[in-house]
């Protein structure tokens, strides 16, 4: 076969693979559960991205036997590199066929891998949150990405932890909430089936699901955008977090990536993003303190998505550790949905 | 044999079982690791407490083959009806040798009962955290207790947490920690056998034990006991968590549990409590604003902590639940440590 590609976008709670040619043509496109093998072992990861790949070779009229010539995985906790290199020599071993050469980057450096050659911020948060900034000439910094014992402050999981953790501090009197609590608890009920706090213990351990439990996030954005006040304090706070850990990186970027066209690019990726309208109180309060304090740099910003997979800048980055290089179109694959100039 | 009767404090981290007479002597005494059925399972749980029970029963010259009058078990853990039915109907089915009667009810209650017959407030700051009030009418009311995801403020987990969440915190530049890091780093790299914060990653996830991760508590403590500031913040936040909880459940205690020769008796339990000095002015302070807007009838409080394991008050209970009473000798179950007037 000529020279194809393979590029993986995994998440916490689902996974995309992307099959594209040198030129940048994406050729198939299959999607899968989660390959988070923090959240769902080594074995069920890699087993997933293997089932994905084939598949997506079929769709593409490939020989599945016959191996991509890079394969390029941007997934949610693929940071560490013992653990990367873990499932690299895993997929060798069982997957011979799968591909010649093997690449794992963190879900937030594909992402910004996908929109540009020349770094930005990208601030994900679905099932988990995480921030990073890569500096145009490819130093790293991050803020958060530790899961959600340890961190995920602005994600899926994050908001429905605090919507449920603010009935259960009201019911026990321990924190009396800043807003009725009635409409939330209702919807938890609903959400989790269960008829009292008690009932929620197994969904916080026995059988504890993150993807199950950041899901009920859209019950509160659900509840936000129908005006109960709780859940959109809830996801101001959402915002308000979010803006904090781009403030925690800011002072590492370079000049370069404040002087583009709209200032700062940020990438937003992730699904709460798609309740910008209900976090963007919080979120840009929190960048208007900081550009106080910023020391003249941090002039104006841009808020970006993907219209494409970050499969493809794993795909890119796979190919570019092989040797190769993809030709992508850069302005095709983003939308500027918020761009803000302070005075 | 005579009527003898079997008692189990079941912990996060360990637990204790003893056999006692009708008048209220222990005969034996064993320990176990964690019953708390949630940490480990209703299997491991159900075999730890057979296990300790019958090593008991040798230990006190009993024969194994012939069952307890009655077992009553206050366990971590040991909160909802469901859950309870099936630990009970799990262990007459596995073990009909056991007991001839079962009781389970939670650590707080047992811990009350073993302390009094006319109720108090219990707070257990061990592995987890929990608060009960129980009035000298017997009825009850609570806070916290909901495990580490979604409460256990004021436990050895949570200060462990929360000493490891500055130090990430302080690393990723989200939050300025209140005091320097150094130490703490330093003692949960050693504690942990970690470089870095991503070796952290499977004591958090993939490998996590909430008892091994608990057991950093320690560490804090010394740091706190030899004059480091960060830690000595973090037991003054335990200490004010913890009297939150009881501001909590104050509203609901009838008259009668606040007149007593001591003002309202506090029942501290679990091992964080043997850091009581390093928590004492966060506790206090917390506890002295409440006074202010109780309305007069919270005029003084007596700390105490418990000379005999709660399985002697589980003991009790379980007997109780037979039809049969155990002689306790309250007053030399108890250690008052601290009293406090209001002016």
């Amino acid at each position: 076969m000529s020279s194809v590609y393979g590029g993986v976008e995994g998440g916490g709670t689902h996974s995309i693979a992307l099959i594209v040619s040198e030129d940048g043509t994406v050729l198939a496109k299959t999607e899968g559960p989660s390959t988070n093998h923090w959240l769902v072992g080594v074995d069920k990861a890699i087993e997933t991205i293997n089932d994905m790949i084939q598949r997506a070779k079929v769709a593409a009229s490939l020989d599945p036997d016959a191996p991509l010539q890079a394969l390029g995985m941007s997934l949610s906790g693929g940071e560490q590199k013992d653990a990367i290199q873990k499932l690299i020599d895993e997929m060798q071993r069982r997957f011979p066929k799968l591909s010649k050469s093997y690449y794992i980057t963190t879900d937030a450096i594909g992402a910004i891998a996908t929109a540009s050659d020349r770094g930005g911020v990208v601030v994900i948060s679905g099932t988990g949150s995480n921030c990073k900034l890569v500096n145009p000439d490819g130093s790293e910094v991050g803020c958060g990405g530790w899961g959600h014992l340890m961190g995920d402050e602005g994600s899926a999981f994050w908001i429905a932890h605090l919507a449920v953790k603010t009935v259960f501090d009201a019911q026990d009197n321990l924190v009396t909430p800043p807003h009725d609590i009635a409409y939330v608890k209702r919807v938890m009920e609903e959400y989790f089936q269960v008829s009292d706090l008690m009932g929620m213990l197994p969904h916080l351990y026995r059988n504890f699901q993150k993807s199950h439990f950041a899901g009920f996030c859209k019950k509160v954005a659900e509840g936000a955008k129908s005006g109960d006040a709780l859940c959109q304090y809830i996801f101001t706070q959402a915002g308000r977090v979010l803006a904090q850990h781009i403030v925690a990186v800011l002072p590492h970027a370079q000049e370069a990536l404040f002087s583009g066209e709209m200032g700062l690019p940020i990438l937003c990726e992730g699904a709460v993003w798609g309740s910008w309208e209900l976090m963007k109180d919080g979120f840009t309060e929190v960048l208007a303190l900081a550009q106080g304090c910023g020391g003249g740099r941090f002039r104006s910003y841009g808020l970006m998505t993907l219209r494409q997979s970050s499969a493809l800048g794993g795909a890119k980055l796979g190919a570019r550790n092989s040797g190769a290089t993809l030709g992508l179109d850069y302005a095709a694959n983003v939308n500027v949905f918020y761009k803000h100039s302070f005075n």
